[in-house]
């Protein structure tokens, strides 16, 4: 497993929000593995997976009572990423990963937003690699412009 | 361990919760259990705790992202009973046991409720037992002429 | 009535829900049986339903001020599991089941999750029953091994 | 019992709610009578005190998952009035008390309102009696006068 | 105007709440009124129908800010049932209506509940009306017919 | 009356949020006046104070279904100020007098922020007074230098 | 720029939002200028707009974590009105915008109520401007006449 | 500046929240810097703290429309770790910090877990420093040391 990030899904329900991350980390050039595990039904495999991986950072996309981040910062020092998915509710997700307990941190990001666990991810991995971080400002300028290119579209109305 | 019921608590800081149970597992004439073991800080020892008890019924105590329950869950087929603990937000704990994914259940209780996380706890060792399920009865009747009791106090008003 | 299981519904729109609990039910090979009773339209419906009913565990679905679940277990010291069904506000129905006042629990599975609650009863039945208790563990395996097909399939993205 | 309004608390510990009631219906001349009684230690209790009364106007006073105004209201046409009491959510007795499912509704009032319930009992006991509603409206100048009071007292800051 | 409840519709769009409200005040035989009026666009209009009206009950159906059911508070001590319409965020209309100030009641009913306020309405003139009070008797007992027919339904899954 | 801003208070208990927003109007001298006034207790006294007021622009200060901001605004085309007081809820507050409906808003300052209030009437009133405008931009730096004070203070620790 | 009023939108994707704004602005007869900026994605595109704008009224319409109307703010001592845009959670965007800390006011209008921060902006520009202000009366006396309208119609349920 | 982490503050009132952090930094061996600086008071300050910082990972701790994190984050593709402190909402502060929009993602960790966004931050660094990292798993394996001699307490209840 030489992927630096792997995401795990909770549920393969949840694939949506993990193909948002992919194409991210994809297009900023890092290496990713996907696989579904679940902390409430294979907590094993989550322990299994998290243990053996040498990813530098995990994202947990997870809804519900999203224990799924929490389970694997459980087995890891490494930073998790956790991704509150949209169900009935919401903000069962959001406060399940943003909540964890003294001790063991999550880094939650908003609802469904795969992308932003996608770029915080590469934010992390940039930090002692200066070709990402230039990359990731690429990004950014990028996204200036298109905002720049929206302002003028909307001006008209 | 000979208990039929093993109580866990996710932190220290939740004794109060715990000893609401500990006291009515105990009018009950139940034999019980208590043990710290905490779902983020250390997962093998919930595994361990859960897998090499022979506890008939699990009550968890947590707050904040209160995994524990769940985590509980995941390692046994047996009812786990989750009873959130207040703090800041109170419905981070709440919604973290209560939305348990399809497929591992947990057996949510009130906030703090820990005396009935007890009584859930007899009532379901009451299922085939005759004798417990009568103490069962009995408590309830008690309640009731408390209730009357209140209401002759009360009526004065 | 010779169901383990009395399942009852608040109204007939909460049928969904209960055929989920229904369909488990059936799978984990335990005898049901499903009643419309309302906690607020016929009270001693409720009352005789539970009274007469020799069911072990008790079912009980309902949204919007969900007083089944309580107004069940008023009449009985047998486990009843509450599932709060989606509506317009969600957060009424959650809290209405599981904020139960002292002395009178109830077991509060997640949103519109029946399965869950015909888990939890397959569970709290199983205490005592090692042949179910058997059929559960499998279903676990089951879904695990549903979890790594899941995996598979998603690990292309 | 000849009381017109019969207050029925779910706890003693509601007293202090109750009291509030009670002293605005003795100002306006109200006859009531106070009891406790819990929709869920004591369901029969609740049926009795309801069909047992000649209260024109019930008066429910309750907090957590606030199943006793929407119980009193399944055993009489009469209109009740539900108090949800403040703890550690607060939507939970709002939600439980307001959100009632069709056909059966309760008067929901704020939380920890006892004076309001009072008030709305004597609005309703006032449709068909002129010597209350006179008096109504005179407790209304009575707040208006006190209004303008308090407005001559923070003109100085 | 000779109709004993007035319904007001804070817009036009919560049409759909107040047909729910006519259609049982009629099946119930209660004469009533439906005008538009908003409490901050037409407040005028709202203190001259409520006062100018001989109705002894008000019906007030309203989203959002929902500050119509206390605006007619504010000019009458007849009572005055308050229905939240369902909109984007929900909380907003309940809290709005349910949390009246200190003096003045509004008797609050669940979401879109059009039908609840009649019902509650008609309990209320029922106070002195036998002829009135029976019909709601039998209303109740239609419903729980109906809880038995859908109970039939049901059974069989 | 000459003051360019009217602070109305809808209880006295509102009077700490209210005095923080006249000693930040006196700071910035701007002439205020302050009243007390009930949506609900005496709407024909809002009515009043807002009609004969000459000032231009009003700060209503209101807790629970706090629907005074909006009774200001349904009687002036003034720009009216919004100020939530906290409660055992505080939701109550903020969405009573944010959530207005389309054609009629109220301009909602945050929980308690009667400061708040207060500049924002400022910066309404220095759309056409330099000199005001000019106190405000001060006020802003000093509130800039007190920020870079603090920094020194917390440097240490 | 000689526009009076400057909408900035956090997002392409507000552009419903902003329309009902500036139609609202010019059947007032108040030109305004419409832009995209991102507090996040362009923070000096941001800092520049509100700088070199000679707007006396900014409208600020964003979701999710909706820091654009704070940037503003903080960027100009020139009212700033903000429009919370509706999404999964709406708690978010509503919160982000009216609980801002003390010293740097923003005035938020209800959730998607484009057209409401259109009229607050002309109310503003209003308090030294009789001809528009007259203009806004007469827009309250159409949406009078509307509501007056509109109970024509109802009044047949 | 040579720190590896730059903890800014949103006002002064925050120092409780920023010394747990700074506290486990220390513990940890982290160089690390403190300062005050406002999203909203002095965006300028937040600009140029972040530009002209070293520091490989922010820390941002605020409260109510707690803007600050994502403030930060607009000025550099550094990760932000954002820390909600609690207040009269609390839900305020965290879905600010947590919702961040498509782009520009926030680390966020619970509500006043001063401590947790500094072993976030350790583990980011850690990705990295084998020697971090072992500090970071010894700081595991003493709270786990806790959490058994915890256990050892709690036994005898």
């Amino acid at each position: 497993m030489g992927a630096d990030v792997l995401i795990i899904l909770g549920s393969k329900s949840d694939i949506d929000v993990a193909k948002k991350a992919a194409e991210r980390l994809k297009a900023l050039g890092i290496e990713y593995k996907v696989e579904v595990a679940s902390a409430h039904r294979t907590p094993q495999r989550v322990e299994k997976l998290v243990k053996e991986s040498g990813a530098k950072v995990f994202i947990a996309i997870a809804g519900l009572s999203a224990a799924l981040p929490g389970a694997i910062a459980a087995h890891t020092v490494r930073p998790v990423i956790g991704v509150p998915v949209s169900g009935k509710v919401n903000l069962d997700a959001i406060l399940s990963i943003v909540q964890m307990p003294p001790g063991v941190p999550v880094a939650a990001v908003g609802v469904d937003m795969g992308e932003n666990a996608a770029i915080l991810a590469a934010q992390i991995l940039a930090v002692d690699d200066k070709a990402l971080s230039k990359r990731l400002s690429e990004f950014r300028d990028e996204m200036a412009r298109k905002v720049e290119a929206a302002s003028r579209e909307v001006g008209g109305i």
